[in-house]
């Protein structure tokens, strides 16, 4: 194999990976676990919400017209014909002008009624009530199907559900919500080098820091990641645990391994088992990446070191995870900053910066690239496109948050 | 009982949530179910990392000095000795002048190297390889304990714990972490008017939107929501749910009754079973709020609608979660936004404003504040102080994201 790679544009190599992407599957799953999952359906109202004409205020039901001009030197002085009980309907008959009932948040408005005045507006006087403010028609009231009218689009396809949308979903009637399907995402380590969290490193020897990196971000943006531990650069290990792998997820991920050695039979064996789509990415970190298919499985060799491989998880594999998802835009939090210092970069090539984020200003972290302290320090990423020579101090940038 | 509200300052009943805070919990829990939580210790490095000077691209270990100068035009050139192994020491004996190595990514260097050239500035040619870049000391090597060194602080207690740094605590060997344990906060919902997300309004009724929408919050903010369900507006219901809630629970939210008797009845429980310290807070929605204790554990009583009961969740219950979790800061995302327009409010009390975001703009949603809608509508929350009479178009405001 050659010594040099057939490096593509980042654009590119995204294209390749929503091409090979596997369509979305959906699953319909209790409402009281659907948080941070995406809607794979449209949702709409059941019903009409409210289903009446509701006061949201503690007050008096009144109609308007018998306020008008009420105030502290002369207030309206209606008729107190009793209490509404929550969640029933007041069958008291219709409500002669001139007259007001107790009414509790929540409850419905009677026949004839078209407003609330507040309780702090009111003043009971045995079985009178003086008025001291004029409220309008439908003041105070939520009316008849306001807010959402049956049969209305509620949420979208592809949304996010918040704990406010829980809410909503809640009030809809939807105790169980249709879904993307977590796609599970194997995670292979690789390289000689490598030894299990639990090991006590020897001479030259690191720990698998990205399976559990790798696993972390998956959990965190609605993937099930699923880790088949570490494997010896020998092809028929390779092999092995790619056969088992493939049936048993949606997507794998190689990594761990830095050299070219280990990155040589990890293209050779994705060629054997599948085929080769990408083998280099015009991206830094992260050139060396590999993007395949076996059995039409998306499978990715990732760059070695865990900054380098978090860079191609975000720049590459994102996008064939939201596709899988149905998201129209990631989910991952940005936030806009401005630079602090000039940062040159190499024309060609999508650049991505660690930088510290404080009150605004983005501030790159220089120092190897090999460091994991500056992942530590760093509050998120910068990018800088392939086809600027860098980024100017004071202009604004967006930070991928980490 | 008083038809009004003895009302009190929101830092006031936030301090008094502070005072009456359980102590964090702290639980040891494996590394890959770690993502999202708080260290609830420091971390400290277990090794110096990396243990050996280590190469960070493919290329040829040299002494620095023998590049000196070396360019396209009159290139170094270096007597080739061999192929350093990954995860392997190299034995051959100390490093001639005049000679390099090839070294893998993640390679040691050996004895005597003090740099590395990378591949791409190399050219070889039978025994010998052709340097056509000077390297300086150091270049392209991590160097022994650059990145940690053994007993150094990498964490500090109250981080909430990112893929990143999952990936760091594997390279520091931290196969398990102490975290705050997640708080069980129970959920009761109140009110004659409620009926479950499953079933059908009748007139007058609504469905239980609260309880979901609680439980989704709590389980993004890393606590264990557990739902008792709904409960009649009866004495014997709330004391019989509160005497199983309160043992089972860290913390307990009633929620859900909107009215006024419902928060009598609420009140009236707390005070009998433990005590109230707040019937009343000056917010804006959120006012009729209740803030109890029963057997030492913290009781609150939200207010009806979802869109109240979220801003109290905010601005008064997460101070508690906060400190139960020992994080330092609010882990709610926010993001700085300039106002669209003048929104006027009434001294005397925080009031929370729903606005949407779009392209660093927040416009306020007005309209009747009972309404889900603009629960879906929004973005997020912005406050405006007790001490304002209102915020001025082209400011700059806060908004607390969903």
């Amino acid at each position: 194999m050659s010594r040099f790679l057939n490096v593509i544009p980042v654009a590119d190599a995204v294209a390749e990976v929503i091409r090979i992407s596997p369509s979305p599957v959906t699953e319909t799953i209790p409402l009281e676990s659907s948080v941070g999952r995406i809607l794979a359906a449209e949702v709409t109202a059941d019903s009409d919400i409210p289903g009446f004409d509701r006061s949201v205020v503690d007050g008096f039901a009144v109609r308007a017209a018998d306020t008008a001009g009420a105030g502290d030197a002369i207030p309206a002085l209606l008729h107190c014909t009793g209490r509404i009980a929550m969640g029933r309907q007041d069958t008291t008959g219709i409500f002669a002008p001139g007259t007001c009932t107790y009414i509790p948040t929540g409850g419905i408005l009677p026949e004839g009624a078209d407003a609330v005045v507040m309780v702090e507006y009111a003043e009971e006087a045995g079985d009178m009530v003086l008025v001291k403010r004029p409220v309008s028609y439908g003041e105070n009231v939520l009316l008849y199907d306001e807010d959402f009218k049956k049969g209305e689009c509620v949420f979208s396809s592809g949304r996010r559900i918040s704990a406010q949308d829980a809410g909503v979903l809640a009030a809809c009637g939807c105790a169980a919500v249709t879904v993307a399907k977590k796609p599970v995402v194997g995670i292979i380590s690789t390289g000689n080098e490598l030894i299990p969290v639990t090991g006590v490193p020897g001479p030259g020897q690191v720990r698998d820091a990205n399976a559990s990196m790798l696993a972390a971000y998956l959990t965190e943006y609605g993937c099930t990641p699923r880790i088949y531990g570490i494997i010896p650069d020998e092809r028929q290990a390779f092999e092995a645990v790619l056969a088992r792998a493939v049936p048993e997820c949606d997507v794998v991920l190689l990594s761990g391994g830095s050299s070219k050695d280990d990155r040589d039979m990890t293209a050779a064996v994705i060629a054997t088992m599948g085929e080769v789509l990408v083998h280099g990415i015009a991206i830094a970190p992260g050139k060396p990446t590999i993007i395949g298919r076996i059995s039409d499985k998306p499978v990715f060799g990732l760059p070695g070191h865990p900054a380098s491989a978090f860079v191609v998880l975000i720049a590459i594999v994102r996008p064939l995870i939201d596709r899988m998802l149905g998201v129209p835009h990631p989910i991952q939090r940005t936030e806009k900053a401005t630079l602090s210092i000039n940062i040159p970069s190499q024309r060609g090539r999508d650049e991505f910066v660690r930088v510290t984020l404080k009150n605004g200003t983005a501030t790159p972290l220089f120092g190897k690239s090999g460091l994991l302290n500056t992942l530590v320090r760093s509050n998120g990423l910068i990018r800088i496109p392939a086809g600027a020579e860098g980024l100017e101090q004071g202009s604004t940038v967006e930070v991928i948050l980490w």
